[in-house]
Order: C-alpha cells, then structure tokens, then sequence
C-alpha cells in the first residue's frame, strides 16, 4: 500500500471540488475504508444520503461524496464528486496499484517453437502454450495456465492460475480472467440414432472481445459450426457457463452460477443476475434485466425488468406475485369457499 | 480442414441417395455450414421443413435432406439421408477428423514407477501418475491432468488439461472430458456430535462405463462406502455435480449446471435439462425427461415429462400452472371477490 | 485396508456396550459395510429401527447399534453406541487410516525463496508457492496446487490437486478442499460510468477459520475492502460459490451448487441445502435451515426452516404450498365459477 497525498488526490481527480482540506496538505493517506472503521489517516466515503449521520461520527479526515450529500456534511474536509463508487475506485487504485508484467518468464514452461509471446509478457510456471498460439504484448500468464493451439490472447491480458484454453479460442485485448477457468471446450451437441447419443464434433470457436473480465471457475464452449461470441466490454461472475453458439453483445453483465443454453443471444447492457438458468435459443434485447434466481423459458418481448421461477413475470407484476403467496398456500380452503357459495345459491358445483 | 470430394461422401454415406449430383463430381467440398452462410463450395443441410425456403436461396451446392424435404428440393443437388443431423455429423468430422494418439510423452511429468501406461497414449506436459494407475492404449492425456494412486483409465479416452482424478477412480473406454473437471473427490458426508460435524470417512469410488462424455468444470464424488456408478453412454455437459452414491443408467443426458444431490437412482436413457436440481435419494425410472429448471423433490411414480419448480407437475399440468401465473398476481383481489359474495347471500366470512 | 480385532474396537470405542462377542475374540473384522453387502468378515450398522429387519437376516457378524434398536437385536452381536453414525464413522477410519504427510517434497516445483513451508509437510509435482506465503507444518500440498504470495495455510491442511489460491488468502488449520477449487479470486464489484463497467479494485482478503472442509471446483472470492471471512468447522460441498463481504460464521453447512451473494452474512450453525441462491446482503440468525433449491430474497426474521421459491415461507407454510399445487393450475376455471356466482347472485363482475 502506497501512501497518497492530497496533491495526488487533486490529480487523480481533476473534476472533483475539495471544500475545507486546508489543513490536510502534510496529511499522508495510509488507506481508504468504511465510515465506521476508518481512521483519521483514511480517506473515506458516503454512498447515499443513508450514511450522512455515520459520516459525521466517522473518524476518517477526507470524506468522498456527491453533490447530494456535500451539504449535509459542509463542515467535514469533503471531496465532492460525480459518481462516489468511481472516484472511490480511483482511489483505492492508488493504495493498490495493479501488479505490471515485466517480461519475466519461467523456465519451467512448454511452449511450443511456432507460438508467438509479445513483448513485456510475464509466463507463470509449468504454462503450456500451443502451435501457431500467439500471446500479445504486456500480458501476465500466471502459473498452471493450459492454452492450446491457434489460440489468440490480446495485448495487456490477465490469465489467472490454472485456466485452461482449448484450441482456437480468440481473446480480446485487457482480458482478465481468475483461476479454474476453461474456454473453448465442446459444446454440447448430441444426436440420438441406433439407441445412442452420437456426438455432433464442434468446431466453431470462442471469441471474447477487448476489456472483458471472467471470474473462477467459468466455462465458454466453443460453437457447434459458428463461433461462440462475446461483445467487448462484458463482465462475469464465478462459475458462469456460456454454452455453445451463443452471442453476447457488449457491456453485458452476469452474476455468479447463472448460465446461457445454447444459442442465446443478448443484446448489449444486458443484466443478468445470478443464479439464472436462459433457456436455449432465447434472444434478449439489449438493455434487459434480469433478476437473480430467475428461470427464464420465452424471450421477453421489450427491454424490462424480469424475475420469477418460469414466470415471465415484468417486476410489478412479480411484486403482486409475491403478495400473493400467501393466498396460494390458502387455495384449498378457497375452494371450499366457492363450493359453500354454490350450494347456497343453487348452483351446480362442477369438478376442480 | 481436409476438402473431400463426392466420392468420399458416397463412401461415408452408403445408405444415403444422391440425386442430382452429375455436376459435381469434381467439386472439391471445403466446408459444412449453415444454409445462410454456405458458399458454393460448402456443403449445407436442411434440418427440417422451416427451411426449405431458406435452403432454395442459399448458395450451397449440396444439401443434406431428409426425405421429408427431399421432394420440395427436388431440382437441387442433394444427399436424402435418414437422419440429417447424424449424417452431417459424419461429414463434419470428415472435415475436422479428430486428433489421434501417437504415443508421444512429454519429458515433463511425473509418473509413479509403479504406474502403467498402454501403446500408442500421449502424454502431455505436467501430467502426474500415481501409484499402481493403468492407463489404457490409445489414449490421450492433456497438459495438467492429475491423476492419483490405483485409477483406470480405459482405452481410447481423452482426458481434457487440468482435470483431476483422486485415488481409486474407474473410468471405461472412449472417455472424453474437457478442462477442470473434477473426478473422485470425497463425497459430502458428516455427522453432527459434540457442537460440530464429524466427517463420515468416504471409502466407495467412482466407476464411470465406457463411451461416457464429461463437460468442463464437472465434479462427481467418490460413494460413501459403495461406489458411485454412471453407465454407458452417459453425456454430461458443464458444471455437471454428481454427489456419492448415485446410481447413474446407462445413455443419461445432463445438461449444464445440473446436479444429483446424494443416492440418486437414474434409469437408462433418462435426460435432465440444464440448471436442475434433484434432491437426495430420489429414483427416474428408464426414459424420465426432466425439463431445464426443474428443482425435484420427490420421485416420479412413472415415465414422462417433468418440470417445474418442486411442483412436480407433468408437462400437461405445468402448461395450465403457466396459463395461471396471471391469475396468481391477482387472487388479493379474488378473495374479496368471494368475500362480497359471502356477505351478499348471507354465508359466515370466514378466516383466510 | 487394515483388519481390525475386537480389542482394537474396545479402544476405539470406550463408551460402547459390546454384547454377546465373547465368540468374536479370534475374528479379524476386514471391513464396514451395508447390512445386505455384509459378509460374517464385515461389520455393519443399522441406522434407525426401520433397519431392524434387514439386520436380523445380514450376514455381517458384528452389528453397531443404537439403544434404540438394541433389544429388537438381542440375540445378536452388538455395539451399543449414543450414535451410531459416529460410530461407523470412526470404525471406517480405522479400516481406511488417512493418508499422512511424512515431509516428501517433489523437486518439480517452483516455490518462492521468501516462502516457508512447515515441517513434514509434503509438497507434490508441479506446485507453485509465491512471495512471502506461509505454510504450515504436516499438511499435504497436493500435485498442482498454485499458491500466490502473501498465503497463510495452517498446520494439518490437505489441499487438493490443482487447487488455487491468489494471493493474501489465509487459511486456518486442519483445512481439507479437494480439486480445482479457487479462492481469493477479485469479487465482482463494477460500477457503470461513461458507457461501460469500471472494475472497483477487490482488496480484501480471504480468511478462513480452523477445520474447514470445501469440496471441489468451489470459488470463495477475496473482500472489496473488508475480509470475506469463514468462521471454524464449516462444511461446504463442491460448486458452491461464496461471494465477496461475506461473512459466515461457524459449523455452517453449504450444500453442493449453493451460492451466497455479496456481503451475505451467516450466523452459527446455519444450513443451507444444495442448489440455493441467497440474495447480497441477507443476514440469516443462527441456526437458520435453508432447504434445497431455495432461492431466498428476504432475511427472515426468525431461527426457522425456510424452503421455496422466492417464497420465503416456513416449512409448514410451504407444505400447504405444496398442496395447493394442483389448485393452481385450476385457478382460471375458479375464475369463472366465481363470475358465474356473481351473476346469479346479482354482484357487477369486475375485472381480473
């Protein structure tokens, strides 16, 4: 962790408003925390007009926050921004500056004599790299990583331990991915004849565009004939599972465990939250949201918010959904209700 | 990609007729792809009726049909084939033949003097054999694989990078397994004594049968004190979770990021969609579909189709569940319904 | 496997009641097994009275019994213990004696001069450890593991094969994790500022209590700015993902496929079964159940077994759910039964 001070703060935020820091200029930062565990070396933040009153107790001498929340705390030595989460992240940047690859390479490697490794290129131990394979220039391969042949990786990629690309797979530029991770398997493709399951072979590939970001534990299949395609910009979770052929358009997010069938297609800004089972060849428009623990079986027709186990439900309809569970857990006895009704009323009762 | 020619497509496809064909005896095929995208030199295939319109349009100069669609085609040059889908499989590979073994062994790895290696297998970089392991003839074992103490790997099997196998794992002939999967670890067994969870020591192991396909970042647990057993056949796509002590049929489909929770019985050629969840002990008898989604808790009394969120509900049942989600979102105002009526012909409210 | 005599299970069991093995004093037990695989070699258990039956025709010669079913067995061979799985427990481990480290270390490896690696603690093949990581005395680093810098792993630990842990992860003493499992990867904090996601940099850690057992392919991701922290004697099964701010607390189990969302908090002794979500930032008391398949939104209020689909009821409030099942499905031929009630009766219908 660096120390920072508050020059260095006014340079890395040249549109923020610093009120009251007049006596912060020998201050040497030591961290940035939460309100309520920061000290006076550490910047700090409020994140919405809940946290004023834990500002005014904190004990941290900067505090970030936006126009909404400067008012409020017009005493504090503040530093007034747009977006707080950005410049807060920002910041912590500078504590903790990201690791940069130095060229350094492990001798414990098995790199095949055709494969191509930019400069400035880090190789971790016991990585292997295949034919005609081709590393760009100021990535970091960290240890264990599995990459096969005529695989393309860009420049300023981050390969955490122990990932594995199958042959083929193309990936962007400032591609960052965690541990365990596996690109470019088969897809699943089977064809049922003379009482067996017969392998349809798979030879589309994956190509992942510039500045995506994948967690651990990941899987990308490679495409049946066509490729598997993800958009630039797209972020995933752990354990997330794009099966094959599908195409992912840009800035799309997916939380944890959830995952696409085949030949889904999603439009850019796509939300998916996590625990989402997509069912295959569903399209959704760019722009949609979908909220966690959702199983989705029909392609929402507009750019909504959806929810529900199969339900298809848009968010204020699943909002009335959930005021009614407790009506469903009581349907037995409705029904004796009606049934009561008609009798009284004379009406022939009729089954269900 | 190796182009064929027509008479090599008649050798590969003797049951398949021909017809219109005279033209291109000398064409060389360079690729299969779909009808929208196919060149002249491409052959292409007409899945079913909805494409035949496409299939008049597209540029391929050989189509793969089924005698469903072969008489609206009947000017084009086509092969009329039982089954397109496993016809085309065949041809694609013909393109894209598949690696093959030829018995080269990386200097890189380490391998128990006691372990047994057949003719013909490769090995790749940073694989480890343990103790008194056998692997078959005609085999291929990728860069990382992990293999333990007294595990058999059939013949003819294809073990994808960095997937592991812990001590005592049994796996048939023509295995193939992608990246990160995850075989024989210990099943997830404890008994709660003295505040805390004592493990239950697992001792079975896996014993998988022979033409069985494994995704990418699978697990399947070693049994408890018997083994857990998957049959022939079995294809299982990504983030696949196989817990001790199931009993897996022979010819069973699971989709990706399904699990059998523990002592499951699965039937032959039973098939479970993608993101299901079934719960411990449950028995599917021989050709059980459960639909993608479904979370099942109590076993099927017979064969069908199932789906649902632990509803249990056939496919009939579950297309009226989904025909009343609408009317879910509005029983509130139902039971004020009923209850205006109650008043009206003189009937005691009652509670709920 | 090692055979074990009568005296040998006195020992281990000093609170047994061993009756009627005056007979088995020259016996040398081979195995523990079902008390239908059971041979007069085999011990074996019955687990609850309904197994009283099954036990009376086993061949095995020596049965672990409950007080419960002890004098159903009178006439037979028994241990009587307060709980038999405990027993069992024990009886197999002294059959299936863990494997113990005796300080072999592989010379494939790649371990930074800066580490520490305790005494008898086995290093396998092609094991990476970095800058300034700890390891602990008599525990078994397994072929594969990579281990970045700054890692703490306490005495006893048995780490699986290609596991990974990134860097500042600290693990607590006697830890198990089986294969492919990542911990300390980045948590997956974006936030969306000119037309894309801006990475908010992860710089908590991972901390993980004593005795803790985490299966396979499992992720635990590090803390943005605080620590995701595991309590002791937690038990969590393979695939299950847990979040960054997490903080659970001990004795939890997690079954397989089960994931926590950021900045969930768990009391002691929670429950959570296989295949449920748990949404970011739900707080479950001490002591809650979670049944499979469960997709929880809401922190419940109370210690409870709660189980459905977003549905957050109590068990017995899901049981009637459960019932009214069918009822659903019906819901829109009640719609019109209660029209027709209105219009007989007088009622202007109204809409839904």
């Amino acid at each position: 962790m660096n120390p920072i001070n508050l020059s260095t703060l006014q340079s890395l935020l040249p549109d923020a408003k610093f009120q009251n820091c007049d006596s912060l200029s020998n201050v040497n930062f030591t961290g940035l925390t939460s309100l309520s565990l920061a000290n006076p070396s550490d910047i700090s933040f409020v994140a919405s007009k809940n946290f004023v009153n834990e500002a005014k107790a904190s004990k941290s001498s900067l505090l970030v926050v936006s126009s909404e929340t400067s008012e409020s705390l017009g005493d504090k030595a503040i530093v007034v921004v747009p977006k707080v989460e950005l410049a807060t992240a920002k910041i912590i940047r500078l504590f903790f500056p990201e690791t940069k690859p130095s060229g350094k390479r492990s001798a414990n490697v098995a790199i095949d004599p055709s494969a191509k490794i930019g400069s400035n290129t880090d190789i971790g131990h016991f990585v292997t790299i295949g034919k005609d394979s081709v590393i760009g220039n100021d990535c970091i391969i960290e240890d264990g990583v599995k990459i096969g042949d005529r695989v393309h990786i860009g420049d300023g990629a981050r390969i955490g331990k122990n990932c594995v690309f199958f042959d083929d797979t193309i990936v962007g530029k400032r591609f960052i991915v965690f541990g365990n991770s596996t690109f470019g398997g088969d897809g699943f493709g089977f064809v049922f004849a003379d009482g067996k399951h017969n392998k349809i072979p798979q030879v589309g590939r994956v190509v992942i565009g510039d500045d995506v970001e994948v967690g651990s534990n990941c899987t990308i299949d490679r495409g049946a004939l066509s490729d598997t395609t993800i958009g630039n910009g797209c972020k995933f979770d752990n354990m997330v599972h794009i099966a094959h052929n599908c195409k992912v358009g840009d800035h799309v997010i997916i939380a944890g465990q959830s995952g696409l069938a085949g030949s889904v297609t999603l439009g850019n800004h796509v939300i998916i939250g996590g625990a989402c089972a997509i069912s295959d060849h569903l399209t959704l428009v760019d722009g949609t949201i979908i909220a966690g623990g959702t199983s989705l079986r029909t392609s929402p027709k507009t750019k909504d918010v959806y929810v529900g186990w199969d339900l298809g439900l848009t968010f204020p309809e699943f909002q009335k959904y959930r005021v009614n569970i407790k009506n469903i857990v009581n349907l037995n006895k409705w029904l004796k209700r009606i049934e009561i009704i008609e009798k009284k009323v004379g009406i022939e009762p009729k089954e269900s």
